[in-house]
């Protein structure tokens, strides 16, 4: 039996390549499949199936590639109306040479969703693995809010009945195969741990302890941040996504040819310390590893997107890919460089240490905390007003005109962030706290709420 | 929390990195250790723990190397005098970051044979995995042979109090991560799962639901090879290996130069159909995936190695260098095309196909099957004679001068380390039987026995 | 300024990359073009122009892959309507960075050959470098028998005038890049030189030392084999090829999909020794790397092709696609082993010695030597029949039925190609002579001729 | 003929490895000698000599590795009494297969420099190549100043003679293969090219125009730049070399091990604006690609390097080790995100654009420009004090205490070195002028000079 697990950075996505007898099946592809049929090849497998344990809202899922690919059939869940591939319900097994995958429709993340129990038939019919897309993760459960607050009871009360009456019905000895892990948008409290069991999280997974009602009322209650990307991710994995571009060249920009560019998004993927010093003006600053979490909440799917960084670009044209970002259509050659040496003008953001904001605490500034609602409400900077980084365009009116605005987050990335898109919409004044609440309770100093 | 296992092929050893909060330890390294250099660095970890869950006898390992190129500490079970690192008792407990590993002390297969049970802090007291070495596998037990006749008995006693008292107490959920997969010369009946738990081995394991005499009796009775190079490796990891070759780079040597050389082993590792054409006369042939389990049963660890091959020579050299053969000076430049072009004589191998075997089954050839002996037994083709491959210089006199050699064996690998060998020792007229028993049976052709 | 040659082994073809100040150009590229991004990628350069000396007929060029990929314009010379791309004439320029290509037209070996004399004007106007395509070669001249033997006189004279004219005006110290090397059939006594200068060839190439009536003598009545498959290659570069395969994966396919194809061309690019020893009964075996040189006789571009081989595929599948064969559809999982344990028939070659060919030289058998009429000229064992390996099919007329069949070559790769060409044809006794001619004479036995 | 160039960046170094019928040769190996270990592998060849044109000052040389890695010998010219390797004189001639190195001595550059003519027997007598290492440059020659001031005219003199009387005999036609390229310090004025020919740099050199007298006046009156690093290369490079660590890994450390280390030298390898934002009080910022040039400055070889950075260690490792630094102990773990979320300290510089210290120059600051003499001379800002670089920490005294020290270079880059040494001294008020001299003319501003 073949079994690998790949773990896609950033997204904490999990996908699986499980193998026997020449045959090869994925479970929940990212879109740059290289991967997977590099593991064929290795292993002298072809591919023949593709699981979607469900439609997946927070990455392109790379269905369609992997048929393109390769002559795999696609399979998903009955409960929704997909533009390709094939239904499976309850029941249906689906054999790969000595392997057996078993259905279990457990909807509640969405209505289609299904998990898949893996039996090794060369040794016993006894469940090995299930595969449980985000109904299960190891330490938590999947996000019940994507269908609208009036569905979320319906689907908390799904999610209920899945875990307790088909999953956690599974073995303790079962190995536990999520779609996600730490850090996901997926799941909130995702614990770090790539391998788990069944029996590990009944004892663990404080979700799983609940009984019905508190478990409705936790879900209900939920509040988990939804980027506006998501949308598009839900058109492109209910239709099929298009394919990527054949070669995956990025074409070294001048600065003129930027120039020239109506409706651009400059991208600059440097971290906060670079783009703080100096940057293009005008320019989102989102540093690489940080695309998976924002480039959903601020990228147009249509604009054209350059980069600007200072390393390798291939990392950051994967991390867009996979959010469906076709339109990436060059780099700054010789990136910031050629920006700085050619007398243009340069974008700046002041960078203060935590000492710094303590020892001027009571000047007359605007301080801002964009870190997400619960650790705002779990102790702030005394005087902080709360944005969440992702939603910090919609906030721009609670924002004062002619202030310093001092932001800060956890460590100084999500505020660089937030920096950028301040600088664009014409705030001047902007101080990124370099370090954080992180560095602000370090220091020894106190906290609010 | 960092896992990663790391498997050698061939050897179908399994050694695990875990690691948290800038901290990594190793369990059970190989001795070429540049993979867990690497999982270090790519993680931004210092491995500062080597545990070795018994002192190893099927291959070198890394402990020396690590502590070289590392500020690690080597930790092992207190019952043998190890000429490194230090000792561990039952309930000794090891802190790596959030990471806990607890030790069992596990005999049966060696006296100081430990098992390490993990503790995710960061999220409960709960056992998360196990690392059981050569106690338990995935669907079978150590080998408890090594001590010689007179200790199976005790042993055996030793291992079955270590699983049922110890290992087996643990909860179903609890991962199961031993030191082999399937292929191992350290247990016979190891199944092709990676991954699996207590639970499913409770479950599927059959040495696990045996009653103590019958396990006993089992255990007692239980015939393996056993290769003479476990000697070597035994001194080795009991006193610390010396460190491997700075470089690694194999000299290109010249036809002239083998020609100079006294002593020499000529290891041929192509595939047995090319060697079965043409090949060096003298030279010993074991394919290259067959060098983990056939070099160290005829090859000398002092005398000179050679290489003879077609592609690159670096998986050779790990192969063997993971065995302790140090004595690898180089390989033959432009392999056999210079010798083949010089002029110089060929050795050949007859080949014959199962179909030409059966039709010619009545002459006068002397049959010979070289797989093991439980094969042998399960069934055979009429009037082969046994000789287990790896033992085959010790039964030489079995072999009749005089006649043609007809050898099988499962495919056609083995017997071509065996023909090779033949060919050494002076028997001219060798036949490979291609395809070996799988081809025969699937031919329909009746076996005996 | 950016220089880089790309060296593509077994055509021995050459490519350049120039580039500077951002911009980056690529003379004869390849179909498979990863590596002149790649090259563009590193340098931060834009590939803005390709350059084709000539339309070739001996692999497929780049060009159409390299205008989906980037931006590039494609240039060629104006003798030829060619679908795609513009002309360019004597005395044009085209500016890359600091870097100047002008145009020379250098008809000879096709009408609309050019060269491009390179000149650094950030040094000085003095040429530094020409690329000749294939004008001219280290150590030979390019072939002026491809528009068949009325044209041979015109395309000599013209070549005469392009060397002499043209190029050779060039200073001594100018750099020569060709566009093939040693090895390659557009001229067949090039060196093994990767480097030279003007001046190094107006004093070492013989062909530069002819006056104009011996020049035209030698061209017209030179003898150069031509491979079939040029005529592909001719359409394809004259009209633009067709894009290939998006990504490169080949199918593992079983031995039963295997025996289902129609037409299949089963492709057996293991060395001779293997293929001797046990093969798929009419499968072709071109040695790997003998598939630039063989492929294009043999196989056809409309029948799927299956691989059969023993490591990986993608070296054959580079080789492939580089000649137009777009119809490989997969390989063979688990290569022979598949076959040889399922108890298939096999096919074999026997194997000889040259000592072995020697002392039974008075046999009744038919004696093939199958190297190039050049070579046979110059000295073959006695009573040999010639027949050049790449056009063995036109004469299997002259091959007589029910004879023992010893064919030799120069070393004993050639020869498993014929040898694999007659078994399809119904010829079952067929010796291979390992080591050839090369063997012959190093073992001292005598030659005639 | 195999021929290939290995160019070592920053360093600007060129090594050549050739190797013909199973033997290779190495020129000027750099002391992380993989790659020519690598090239002897794919081409199946034995590296038996390696060259050395000359003691060489600004790296360490491989020959004592590859003298441990391989059976080669060593060979450099008889004007030193080297530690190790042989001597060889004018009119040597060694046999690599089919090519020959004649020596010629060519001392000017050091007393013991010789250059190899290349003869490629198998073609002709004709010379094809040949190395000059510090004697000849594309567009410029060596420096004659190492021995000091007084033996700079014997120096010369010698140099011309090298050149003159020596290597222009050669043929137009040969080509020329320098040990250095474009960015050495071993040369000034060296063009951008990679390859170049005897004839074009007859052509093209200015410094090969000269009359003699015009010769040596210009180069006794030539101001360059020494590193102190120079003086351990000379004595590692005479002596012989040590060789480097085992296995080249670096150590994760933790802000406390970094706390606890005496004498510690910090090297902050980030580019400037990351280092302008935040870095760790007291540490020295070379950026990565600037290490070559700069590291030799500043850094000492015996106390210990701890490496601070964002990306890969390897690159920073490869070329301190090149300079002889084997006192790197390892890298700050996870980078200076571990240091600002602890809230420490941050160090900081201030950066203007061009156009800011424009509209300020009047302002009361102290300007310093550290780029080198001659760019100073040409142009400068007015009221620019000069510093070069390299040489700040001789000439604090130069540098006025308590006013603010605003200082330029070319871009940027060598600014942040300077400011990095100034801070390190006391200097709290450093601004770094971004995009430096090259900023301010493309911004139109005026210069003085």
């Amino acid at each position: 039996m073949i079994f690998e697990m790949v773990r896609t950075e950033g997204l904490a996505h999990y996908s699986y390549f499980i193998g026997s007898e020449g045959k090869g099946a994925v479970i929940d592809p990212r879109r740059d499949i290289g991967v997977y049929l590099q593991i064929a090849e290795q292993n002298d497998l072809r591919i023949t199936h593709v699981f979607e344990t469900h439609r997946n809202e927070d990455y392109v899922i790379g269905s369609t590639e992997l048929m393109e690919a390769t002559d795999a059939e696609v399979y998903h869940g009955a409960g929704l109306d997909f533009g390709y591939g094939e239904d499976v319900k309850e029941g249906d097994r689906s054999t790969i040479g000595d392997l057996e995958l078993e259905v279990l429709e457990t909807p509640g993340h969405t209505d289609e969703s299904i998990s898949l129990v893996l039996r090794d038939k060369s040794v016993s019919n006894t469940p090995l693995m299930v595969f449980t897309g985000d109904a299960l993760f190891a330490g938590d459960v999947g996000r019940t809010d994507l269908y609208g607050l009036e569905e979320r009871e319906r689907m908390a009360a799904n999610l209920y009945h899945s875990l307790h009456d088909k999953i956690l019905k599974l073995d303790d000895g079962v190995i536990l195969c999520p779609a996600h892990g730490q850090g996901s948008v997926c799941g909130g409290e995702i614990s770090n741990q790539v391998f788990t069991t069944i029996g590990y999280q009944r004892k663990n997974n404080h979700m799983l302890k609940l009984e019905k009602q508190e478990f409705l009322k936790v879900k209900i209650e939920e509040k988990m941040y939804r980027p506006p990307y998501f949308r598009k991710m839900e058109v492109y994995n209910k239709d099929g996504a298009p394919l990527t571009d054949r070669y995956g060249h990025l074409k070294a920009l001048s600065k003129e040819e930027l120039k020239d560019m109506d409706d651009l998004q400059l991208l600059d993927v440097r971290g906060p310390l670079c783009f703080s010093s100096a940057h293009i003006p005008g320019s989102l600053n989102i540093w690489e590893g940080g695309l998976p979490h924002f480039a959903g909440w601020f990228l147009d799917h249509e604009k054209p997107i350059v980069l600007i960084g200072d390393v390798s670009n291939e990392e950051s044209y994967k991390h867009l890919i996979r959010l469906g970002y076709d339109n990436l259509v060059g780099y700054l050659s010789n990136a910031l460089h050629t920006w700085h040496t050619a007398g243009e003008k340069l974008g700046q953001v002041e960078v203060w240490s935590v000492h710094h904001l303590h020892n001027n605490i009571d000047d007359d500034f605007f301080l801002i905390d964009v870190r997400d609602i619960k650790g705002f409400n779990k102790g702030r900077i005394k005087g902080a007003h709360h944005i969440y980084a992702g939603e910090i365009k919609k906030h721009l009116e609670e924002v004062p005109d002619g202030k310093k605005l001092v932001v800060y987050c956890d460590s100084g990335y999500k505020t660089s962030v937030v920096a950028s898109i301040l600088k664009k919409h014409g705030y001047d004044d902007v101080v990124n706290v370099m370090g954080g609440m992180d560095a602000w309770k370090n220091a020894g100093y106190t906290t609010v709420g």
